[in-house]
């Protein structure tokens, strides 16, 4: 289901960059959530153009309007669209690409796999398509909060080589959006930001790592097989325009250890059943232990830099891409909100899925 | 659906390590397609245990019937149920785990997702039940190589520290089947082998990571947004047991470079657009553009070891749990059929998607 | 997937009676169908309020704009959203179903199911609902005009007891516009009016019966076992309010005959193979044989009445219900083009799925 | 999903009518429901073939075997896949119809959809599929009955011209199965009877309708739109072979009623809210309402006669069919189990979806 995303808690995305407008369908909410675009817009300002001297400068207030599904302040149980309107579409910025094949864009995938595309800021293809997908997950949260206390937090880990030393456990909301960048630690975070002011100049860009926490979870949610939470948070989080990369707890890293290191042993803890180290992140046998579970995407380097670059047009010529435009020299500070989301959303069908035959343990801990 | 994949070609998976039986279920597969036990054994005969001194001891032959769904030697259009009898199954060695949980196994999360749980070899969540996804992916396979003459290999790229360098473009089956690590370089497959040969001495286990190429894949195929082939080979891969991370192209490595390193120039080459570099690894905004798809897994070390662990009973008492039994001291050898069959699930999938829009430039060149 | 419908055109419908807009999200639609609202405009209008003295005179100029998905009047292969604003919204008239169930509504099933439920104007069980199906329809008849010079009209078969003869292989769009009643014989139209003007006097309803026929489908279309064209058929219309029964060719006439007199037998008709008779209406095995598909559906009379009705309130006191507002003495002429819709988002499903896999009788008409 | 049938309880059938095997994949079943071969062997052996001389003389015991999913006589949560082994495949006796169409048959469907067919007994498009069906229903049966006392009943209603005067609240399964026929009704049984035996004797067949009543589904279950009761039911029983109708409560009959004698009144009775006729058949707005559930399906006569009757062959010449082989002059009798198995299968994934987002008064009458 191309645009489409989750079982029993799903959300379908619509808008192309340069359209009308972006927006969602959010099916499967239970009735009776309270529920205003309050509660969205902070989540949309998060991932909104602007916010900074690090992103783009495109400028748009990104306001969310809820065309149904909610009345009188409380969810119906039937299906929550909204829509935010584009406003700042400067067109003619993207002239030139209107025939040349952006290097490492979806450009030339779209024509070949549509016949024709939107050039218009990428369309479709558009990191404005995740306006909807922010939005639906603000539902989720909201949600898994008051239902099961749960909590997603994502923060910058890695811009280029510079890392920062994050404990999942402890690191805050306030803490991350402290600074532009997006990174808990402000050292870190200060470093990265002189990084991203340096490339900018360069006209280059640079990408990283994001590390997303998921605090609360029940053990036994998700599904063994294909529907591992493995499975579907890889799913979700590398479906995130420029993700090259995913890992779950020691993920990659824990490849250089052996069983006798990388496995979590079993304890008992304040009356329930805890591991004593947490390398599984979360995760054991595609479903929750009841331990944080700790998510980790690779981001490239954003593909729009402002160099020439040479590429060939679409009849097939030898072309060269003129700088032009704005930019993102990094899209970390601004994914963060999309990883969030993407997270809450995988985690909300599974809560229902989980609701739907309920188990013995987890439903004790409700 | 947990125990299905896929939307137009789809795999429904059935069975319990130590049950009567094992098999798949694989809906959607185009009619007129010669078939039969003959193209499925040799995959699963790569997945069997019992192949060498370096896997699991378990014996069995494995051999697949085909219940539905073939007639005279031609598919038919209708489902194509493969059942293997569990023959060898040994459960008095598992007694103990009837009650102890073994470390980083799901016998503690099935137990908390379903109450109980059929602790025999790991029931559901035993590597057995990927029998079914093997033989499902030789399908996919036979009619991906006959119409559009694509072609997957996996191999062992790394096991532990022990890494060998590979030309995912050069690389043949037969480099990879030359070792019983499934390693296609001779003096790294060695290497391995002693490794593994070591650990397992000491009670051990290891991890890596298998890679896997793609060629011949047309441009166009995938999905932008959710389902892209990112995401989807991401959760194809991820659902394996034991996989812990997954990336694309440069994936992890790709965060180090810069966008103007990162970027894969476009030019026309032999007739049509190539790019330069294979740093996107085949996918752009999520859809094939025609160059090799690179992928690669990353596996922990296998949670069953010989030595004795600390951990909890189902009663939340302490219990230190006993070597026992056989098991694999590193999966990735036999890990190797199954990413392969996952990732040309994926393809096939996508493959039928496409061909039910189809498009324009990857239409001219079937 | 309560609003979702279809598996490769799949179309997610929005919007309570009474809230701020009604639409739907159309995904699957291939790329480069010429699309404007002015193809959509017509189908909203003979679906809309107010057409004529014998429907409610609710007033909305049901205006539908393209949201996304279409560039430069052409549809992107991207999610096409459409939406209609709610102008004419009084709620007031509807106060007292706000705690009064309407005896044979939706009200108190969705207090059960909800807990709640937006009591204004039916909320999500309005036929305003179908706003969306109708603009979906739109393009579906579009694509399968211009691809497979397909055909679908429908038109007021009986109303109570007054049937008229009409023979579905002849009867035109023209013929079945000319009436208000749409009902394509004149005077069977005319006696239907009387009736309806007659019961509309005594504050009473009536139902009826439409008939849909689907010309062009081509043989081989539809699938064996669960997703026969009979059963997707029949799941699309009982999906409309008000819809209790559904047949395909002799339907539950049919059962009266012998199997000697049921069989359609074969013959060579113009270089191919036809039946001699058509009570199979088109389907056999579930899957299209290349003649007219029939089918009808069963409206019950419409459940607003301006009469007294005694009912129980939210609180499970008795209480009487007054006759207020506007209401459809008989729904079936704007059921009309509901019905045309929903049967042709079936249809282009189903020419989408089997393009994936495609034949040979089929692929050689094509 | 062609052979996949369900949201969160879903089965996938196989199997051709001569070919090794028939089954079904179980998925979504809860955990820890008692359950053996003995709960679904009494379902199978109503559907089997040579119960009485009223129906087809194959003879088949169709015993059931578990292959997975069950453990210590309990459901694990993981796919319970069930096979029955093809004894008694007489092929030869079809020798005739490999190059010839049978008449209202799906012979000539499946090769426009195929290009090439089982022609062998029908192939997959044989009843025998239904064994699939019947067995998943046994299931959800169990489970609806422990969980919420919730029993089905199907029966004869009418066969051509013979209609039997049924209480669906009062009628009983002895009732049911006193006579071959499966009218509850002694005198009507009788007759039905001795027509079939003439229509048998004339090489003919007949027809007629099945009812099935469910009885104690609670208010709340269903999904407003597309997934209404109404229409999943439709689906359902539309999917059975020969199946050409299909109603809910006053259906067809109830388009000649005005609405003033359709609707159904609220009252207050036995402390619980009900109506005092049950005109909607205990589904408004697509939702239950507390009422017995009534469902009447439409199968035509069966297609195969032991009459003469000319054709077309895959040549496209004419051909004459001649009568031979088995055959059930009247199917009904083998139906009602299957109709009961489609209406459970309903029942249960739609019991499953509502306690995923649960309800108000729903839930209080759990």
């Amino acid at each position: 289901m191309p645009n489409t995303f989750g079982h029993l808690f799903r959300i379908t995305t619509f808008g192309e960059s340069h359209g009308p407008a972006v927006g969602v369908v959010v099916d499967g909410c239970p009735a009776r959530l309270k529920l205003s675009a309050a509660d969205i817009q902070p989540d949309l300002d998060r991932r909104r153009p602007g916010q900074s001297h690090l992103v783009t400068s495109r400028q748009e207030a990104d306001c969310v309007s809820i065309l149904s599904g909610v009345f009188e302040g409380k969810t119906l149980g039937s299906p929550i669209a909204l829509m935010v309107r584009n406003d700042d579409s400067r067109s003619e910025a993207y002239e030139e690409i209107r025939t040349k094949f952006r290097p490492s864009h979806a450009d030339f995938t779209y024509q070949a796999k549509y016949g024709w595309r939107d050039w218009r800021g990428g369309g479709r293809a558009s990191a404005r398509e995740s306006v909807g997908r922010v939005a639906a997950g603000s539902i989720a949260r909201k949600w898994l909060r008051e239902k099961y206390r749960i909590e997603a937090l994502a923060y910058v880990k890695r811009v280029q080589h510079i890392e920062a030393e994050v404990d999942p456990q402890r690191v805050t909301l306030a803490q991350v959006e402290a600074s532009p960048m997006r990174c808990p630690v402000v050292a870190a975070a200060k470093r990265m930001e002189r990084l991203v002011q340096a490339v900018k100049t360069e006209g280059d860009s640079v990408g990283g790592v994001i590390e997303c926490v998921l605090r609360g979870v029940p053990p036994g949610w998700g599904e063994p097989v294909f529907d591992k939470l493995t499975a579907d948070f890889g799913k979700a989080l590398l479906s995130i325009p420029a993700a090259k990369g995913f890992e779950v707890g020691s993920g990659f890293g824990g490849t250089y250890l052996r069983g006798s290191e990388q496995n979590d042993l079993f304890e008992m803890s304040g009356g329930r059943l805890r591991t004593r180290t947490n390398r599984s992140g979360g995760i054991q046998g595609g479903i929750s232990n009841g331990e944080d579970i700790l998510l980790r995407v690779a981001f490239k380097p954003t593909a729009t830099i402002m160099r020439k670059q040479r590429t060939v047009d679409i009849h097939g010529k030898s072309a060269v891409l003129e700088p032009k435009g704005r930019h993102d020299p990094c899209v970390l500070p601004r994914a963060v909100p999309i990883v969030e989301a993407m997270a809450l959303l995988v985690l909300m069908d599974h809560a229902l899925r989980q609701r739907a035959v309920s188990g013995w343990m987890s439903s004790a801990r409700r």
